[in-house]
């Protein structure tokens, strides 16, 4: 039998998925466990980050908390829901020290106050290795829950914030290179709890999800879910400032402007009929911008064009296991 | 500052509640986050389970999923709830094979269908170990919330099911004693959801916990939150049948009955007064017994009594960091 590292990340979740007994509700594989609770649902969604895989040495307490809060609030953003509270499950070495715990839980706590919520419970236990499991419970009304499955041929494409900066950031944390905006972009993921919501109400997503693993990795799964092909237009793509300016490569920025992780931006697709609601949506959403980047085509999966030219957008977000 | 070995588990804990915000509901600490939500509470619990300090050597990939999940839902039981989904975080090394996964998964799902509810959703991220944090969601009518605060002096103390067995069954998977019902008893933990349920709706119980880490450890918490005392008779403890056999000494018998942990029975305080509806409640019970086995007091901590005699009783459960 193939070991992990053979099947990949995603092929390993799609095995454990039919193992599952289905639940009422959506089913598994969406930002979150979307459960039915009257003219509600209630979202349920965890996440873990590893210290060895996640965190670059010399990562602070601090950051590593915050991390572990704003990754589970960015599902609950995905999907439109509004916060409700966050439980942390830590593992930590017995070296670990009482002042490293106290920063790591004000990160946590720090980031649950900055998005509207609170830590409201956890768990914390012996490990020989750093190890944080964030689960957030939300909610949203019944007719305004925001899943990856539903976008049309003609549906735009768009996308909130700037993309490519933490990818940059993480970069030049490991390589010293001094890029002190897109670092702190790294640094304190801005779970988009607000947009969600905004985007939820104005009845115009079709389909959403947060880019973690990327923009190429996150048009890949849209299509997947709603089977049908998008064509991005990258001089549309809204890059990070810095990403931008920075002394690399046309071809290193541009793959971490179209493969970079942990921007958790949402991308959407959105009904193409009214502009002029769409106006209204990307006025609400300031100062985050709502840039709109393609169109959703009849199938095939992502293009990005580029000079007039349209070519297919290899999937090269991160994925564990092959990592 | 200390590390956490010199801090240890609880202290770390009662360290790391001081520096978060607090939220609204009932304050952290308890089994699960309490969350007000119209005439109900939500229940929120995660635990995380590292196989290096958890498992035994050659501990089955089912039966890790099945604690995965049975570790959270008894938390739930402890405060009355019902469930309503898991999901787990699941973190595994690059060269875990797929039949690991697939058994994983098995034992996660038939744990979560064995109480009536599902798995919901998860995350699965690499690591250098293998690690798996449940987080439980459940609900309970507000009237019915059993929590940890609330005993009396007068009141008496109860446990449901039998003590000692799933301390006594790791000791025989560690050391090959061959002792199958009580390896049986710690492979599978059984969450008390059904008695949990029972003993909410009955009005009579007047403070709740699930016994993971032991008896001892159990009667410090509920005496440290309702600043009561108890005096438990030990021989009226109901003891697991194969231990009371077991060939051990008096000295070890007694260590594993009163501070073995992981059997996750429901400890409780019940009104004394109303003796027929008690005993309505134990036959409701069924076939899990319900005994009685101490009192309330008004100060002091638990003090178990032996030959007519009662001392104190040290709070010798199991504690990480010090381990």
């Amino acid at each position: 039998m193939p070991s992990l590292e053979q099947l990949g990340e995603r092929a390993a979740i799609r095995s454990l998925v039919r193992v599952l007994e289905p639940a009422p509700g959506l089913g598994i594989g969406d930002d979150c466990a979307v459960l039915p609770w009257g003219s509600r649902y209630l979202l349920l969604t965890t996440d873990v980050l590893n210290a060895q895989t996640h965190f670059p040495e010399g990562t602070r307490p601090f950051e590593m908390g915050w991390h572990a809060v704003a990754v589970s609030l960015s599902d609950l953003a995905a999907m439109g829901g509004e916060p409700l509270g966050v439980v942390v499950a830590e593992s930590l070495p017995r070296t670990t020290s009482h002042g490293f715990l106290r920063a790591l839980t004000r990160g946590m706590n720090a980031c649950a106050r900055a998005f509207g919520t609170h830590i409201v419970g956890g768990d914390t236990k012996e490990a020989a290795a750093v190890s944080l499991a964030g689960t957030a419970l939300g909610w949203v009304p019944r007719c305004e829950l925001l899943t990856r499955r539903g976008a049309r041929a003609g549906d735009l494409v768009a996308v909130t914030g700037r993309l490519g900066g933490a990818a940059l950031g993480l970069r030049s944390i490991q390589h010293g290179l001094g890029l002190r905006p897109a670092e702190a972009r790294w640094r304190r993921p801005t779970p988009r709890l607000r947009e969600g919501r905004m985007l939820a109400r104005s009845s115009l997503v079709t389909s959403c999800l947060d880019l973690s693993d990327g923009l190429s990795s996150g048009l890949h799964e849209l299509c997947r879910w709603s089977k049908v092909g998008m064509a991005v237009d990258e001089a549309r793509l809204p890059i990070f400032p810095a990403l931008r300016r920075a002394s690399l490569s046309s071809r290193e920025r541009r793959a971490l402007l179209l493969h970079g992780g942990q921007d958790y931006e949402l991308l959407v697709t959105l009904r193409s009929k009214a502009s002029s609601a769409l106006h209204r949506l990307a006025r609400q959403l300031r100062p985050t911008p709502l840039t709109v980047v393609g169109k959703v085509q009849v199938g095939g999966g992502p293009l990005v064009v580029r000079h007039g030219r349209a070519e297919a957008l290899p999937d090269a977000g991160y994925e564990h296991f092959r990592g």
